[in-house]
């Protein structure tokens, strides 16, 4: 678990890759600075509230908060505390290490454009109040979780809607409201590609976000249970392979391309995919889930483009489709597929999605209606880094010295 | 074993940093392309045959099939499987990850110039039969295991020979029916240092490569043993530092200059030559095997040049001749050394050999008769990636924007 | 405790992304190449005599050998060796891993401006030597660990002291001695900021230290009691955050800028802040050593800048001044508090900094005085890396190909 914990913090070196990777060398700094204040603060507030928030022990099934901080009472702290899985402290460090992941979701859609302060204040609330209770309606033991009575209810293993979704939604919502970027459709609303500053970064982004949902996934099953956590690595690299593939496949069939950042986004809904149910699928169902998600990921994107919706890294393909895709799988394969079951996954999907959809335009417009939302004009142009950070990503870089 | 899973998968973000960085930029995407390519089809190749391929369970000593796919019976993933070291799933994933690494050693010494149809279809063949044939001879208990009778024969513990080897003796082939990159060779023969784009990622990717060897050969006890996996991080780490510094050494004495690359390839070669013999040398003599190693590395890199081979990152040398000295230094040195040691070992770097050199020459052979293996005079100028990809590496990359 | 020694490692990459990327691109190479040396000559030298001279068994206290080279005894390398907790190998790589640390952070202070020949020879006294020697006092339990009595003495965890001011104190005298680099300050001796030239480097170099942290400090437990690791963990990443958080809004209330590299510098505070007691903490009392580490950032960067001593990465602020801060915090919060331990916890940080910048200056001065320690001028403009190693970090890099 603490080494699960320790990879799922790695993922935001590979979230910061990837958003940097695929976007404008003038925002760099941005985006990075955008990250790093989501992992310190997205800690410190799941630390201050959320985790209490998040799993408030006996509660009505719907909001319920067992109070600030973190317990020091020494007798609960060892691993008796879940029946020898693990302790008090590791829950606190890797439940908080998922919570910041729901921001940094929404930091990659709005990338190149948001104002910082207002996506502070976004990411704030959003972390701090949104995630934990959508995360407390089944993990903390809420009305999801009990759906079908004490034994059957809504299922989603590691957070394919619980944390995916949730960031996904805020994704879509932020990026409606806050437009597309200057240059991405034409007059006539064609979509034009804005190519990202530095691919191997994005690549490794990647790698790095497979290897740390090994943490994610293989956490997840919150013991050392080897037999249920390889087989929980197993199909969630096997989603992770097949979904590249197929995405691979079906974009170069459609653009006659070999398109490497396809490829990366199709490894990513595999692992979407697969979050899910990584423990109820066997390899093949997991391989069938991988292959479908990276489908859905061309088909996605090019959705986007078509509601005239600007996401610069695909976060809303990868997060919210593939998320939804995924939950929604628990019902059609593996251990608990079958049509309640199935019922059960739709209503854990819509249940949340109200509630982000609904709290995410509620923040993110009464941002826009008092500070703005969006950077000048000008300053988009000219990149956000010199205007709000006064620096440049690669200040010194030169060519050909010698 | 799940962690060194991990690490070992992390491996293959070291080879991509290494790789991308040792060449030039124009065929960066190419190169990620490949790399990601390799990951995910190398990990599914595994899945529907290569795994039973190479763990045939009873069989000739030399070719069988135990079927395709996974096992589903859920007796035979629980630990016990493997007298409580591991589970199924844990073998067939970690197993798995080492696959492709065959895959990527071919893939840096055919960069620049290799088409990469013709690339996809020699690694699915190569990952998806010919590695795990030679792994069955040794690791699936073959006939190489069993040289000398029940209780003696070949030994690589972690595959010197049965993964860098195999995937030396495929590059080897296929740098010599490929040829060299346009401007490597001047019209006297004379090579010309062809720099590569981006050191810094060229580092990163070997300290990437020499944490996930942990993995790699800390994984290879098979066990939780803490005393004899942590003599095998030990000797593998002295032998790392010493392949470094010996290469350092020589190559500063050889050459007058702080060679970065060389340090580099050198501490490569320390890991090569100690993975077939981590667990049996004391820590002196992982120093002289990395010592040596590290020596090798200067000379071989200077070989393949002088022969007119264009190995832009130096696999043959690194993968190849370190493999094999990796090999036969379990005959001279540690707990098995002794001449009947050191003739299986030769035996088994020479089945090796002459099985890898003849199926990567078929297979090569074949594509460079029917569909050609080489890219266009036109393409290799311009790059592969405008070519076969339609896009830069780091096409929004601007200089002093402010 | 093998897993946390991996981790550790790959804090090496870590500063070798750090210093890169906030150095000018000049002197890349140099930079990766020293790093490189010292990761492997730092090993080696642990293995030939560091470990014995820091680990001396029964000793006066002050200053003794057990020998050079490793026990290989198969009897004594069982867990059985550390109370089942770890073996002998595990020890030996752990504290290996951590010797190089202290010589990296005197790499980054000097960067830019040292000639690499007398760097590695100081690497080699002061890795080889001086640190051994500094943390035989405690951790090989001599007078330092004893100052109170048998049960009493000054405490540190992790290495605050004796692993991050022993670097920190280095690189003040190197620092010194050497000057500050071409341009720093002008004519008045105002500070004149020199950007690096790769921040996304510099910010994954940060988050991998983070990552190492968790193998830094949680291996530092010393064994697997998971409430004891997972405590650590915890507070260890709190203190990151908060003093990222305060560094970043100290720095933005100071400067009215988004500062990117105050907010990293913050976070690296924290942690070497915590490091000293991090297992002595509460969570709240590690957010609290954090924020005030995250301030003394942006007070001793202005500071060091203020005595005209150039430090380019911020090592002294870092390793230096949070070092002793986090070793005076045992003293002030956490089970320890108290007069007597703030006393013992004084002396700690005196006799280590006596003895660091007694021992710093005389190898410093030596080389000064013969052989010289800094490059010439003409060298300093163009870059250490085509000086002294012939080759540039990004020599085919081009922009906008196509």
């Amino acid at each position: 678990m603490m080494v699960c914990t320790a990879l799922v913090f790695f993922m935001h070196t590979g979230f910061a890759f990837l958003e940097i990777g695929l976007t404008r060398q003038k925002n760099t700094i941005n985006i990075l600075f955008k990250n790093i204040f989501i992992i310190t603060v997205g800690l410190l507030m799941y630390y201050i509230g959320g985790f209490n928030l998040m799993y408030p022990g006996e509660f009505n099934g719907f909001l319920g908060f067992a109070g600030f901080g973190l317990e020091t009472d020494a007798a609960g702290l060892t691993p008796e505390y879940a029946d020898g899985g693990y302790t008090y402290w590791t829950d606190f460090l890797f439940q908080g290490m998922f919570a910041a992941t729901a921001a940094t979701i929404v930091s990659g859609a709005v990338a190149e454009r948001i104002k910082i302060g207002p996506f502070m204040v976004f990411t704030i609330i959003y972390v701090g109040l949104v995630y934990p209770i959508v995360g407390s309606w089944q993990w903390g033991g809420g009305f999801l979780s009990t759906l079908g009575g004490d034994d059957a209810g809504f299922y989603d293993f590691a957070g394919s809607t619980l944390v995916h979704s949730v960031g996904g939604w805020g994704a879509l919502i932020a990026i409606w409201l806050l437009g597309s970027r200057i240059g991405k459709f034409d007059e006539d609303g064609k979509p034009k590609a804005i190519p990202g500053h530095n691919n191997p970064l994005a690549t490794a982004g990647v790698l790095v976000l497979w290897l740390g949902w090994f943490g994610f996934n293989g956490g997840s099953v919150l013991s050392g249970d080897p037999a249920l956590t390889s087989l929980v690595l197993t199909t969630t690299s096997l989603a992770a392979a097949a979904g590249g593939v197929s995405a691979f496949l079906v974009s170069t069939l459609a653009y006659k391309n070999y398109d490497l950042t396809m490829f990366l986004n199709g490894i990513l809904g595999g692992l979407v995919g697969i979050t899910a149910g990584a423990d109820l699928m066997s390899p093949n169902e997991a391989v069938v889930i991988g292959l479908i998600a990276g489908a859905i990921i061309v088909g996605g994107v090019a959705l986007i483009d078509r509601i005239r919706l600007d996401d610069p890294v695909g976060a809303v393909t990868v997060h919210l489709i593939c998320g939804i895709w995924g939950t929604l799988a628990v019902g059609i394969f593996g251990d608990k597929a079958g049509m309640d079951q199935f019922l059960y996954q739709l209503t854990g999907v819509g249940a949340a999605g109200v509630f982000c959809i609904v709290t995410a335009a509620i923040i993110i417009l009464a941002l826009k209606k008092t500070v703005g939302i969006r950077v000048s004009r000008e300053e988009e142009l000219e990149g956000l880094d010199i205007h709000e950070h006064g620096m440049d990503a690669y200040s010194d870089f030169r060519l050909n010295q010698h």
